[in-house]
């Protein structure tokens, strides 16, 4: 038995969105409890120059679906990058998780030597599906759901290793 | 095509302890460029709670180490988590490697369904290997490689996303 590039990536993507949901839900309560005003957490970052968490969800959302379309040769869906708030946070992960779930394994399957390509900000990249899933969308989709949870641990929110890991 | 386990295991990880190191020889080169104490980077952290740097680059090495020597069946080595600078953390992890780089992959392929057991602080937890390596040895990786940017960054280390990443 092997791994089927579908079972390597949409599940994997959705199981992250949902903690992300999970995390945020937390954040969300926290602000109430302690009466601070949620913007606080939701504009907070933890360098000048690093994104703060509205647009760390976003990113998640983004490496979610775009690197799903790119391994399934489909287009994903465009999000506007409009939220503000925790429970606008939240509908943007759910939606995402979504759309993930009308992909099929069929659309993936088979893809780990097709190659995708996706512009940065000065060039277009273009990888094997295996390597691109591997060394660039899920390290990044860990890596900006690991910056939600740094940000709220980072303003005291009370959040463990077991938020971040989900229920195994 | 499938992936095979060890395709989706130890490269992955030896990959992001290669540029673990490259991040650590960063901050190191940062340290002494400022003219300011290793010592503030290796003891910083995120949260009151959350731990230092050198704890975070151990944890990469653990998670690498364990995982993949439950997923071969095999005995990991024991390291003993003395590294109190740059050089020391560098080589714990050039040393995880090397330890990873002589895991052949018929030693861990095929392990999809096998069973892996591992004691946390409260309980013992089995999982077989494939929801395993996802859904707990893949995020706990990057999650410490990103603690470890995020802390340099947060303490003003010029790192950008390209340092996390690695060369694709």
């Amino acid at each position: 038995m092997t791994i089927s590039m579908y079972q390597a990536s949409i599940p994997t993507f959705t199981r992250h969105l949902n903690i992300l949901v999970d995390i945020l839900t937390k954040g969300a309560a926290h602000a109430e409890a302690k009466k601070i005003d949620p913007t606080v957490f939701i504009n907070s970052r933890l360098a000048p120059d690093m994104f703060a968490l509205a647009k760390q969800v976003q990113i998640v959302s983004d490496t979610s679906k775009g690197a799903s379309a790119r391994l399934a040769q489909v287009e994903p869906p465009s999000y506007e990058d409009t939220e503000t708030t925790f429970p606008q946070l939240i509908e943007r992960a759910k939606k995402t998780i979504a759309w993930l779930e009308t992909l099929k394994p069929e659309q993936i399957d088979g893809g780990e030597e097709r190659e995708v390509s996706w512009k940065t900000r000065t060039a277009t990249k273009t990888m094997k599906g295996q390597p691109y899933l591997f060394q660039h969308a899920l390290p990044n989709l860990f890596f900006h759901v690991s910056m939600v949870y740094a940000i709220l641990r980072h303003n005291g929110v009370e959040l463990g290793k077991g938020d971040y890991l989900g229920k195994l």
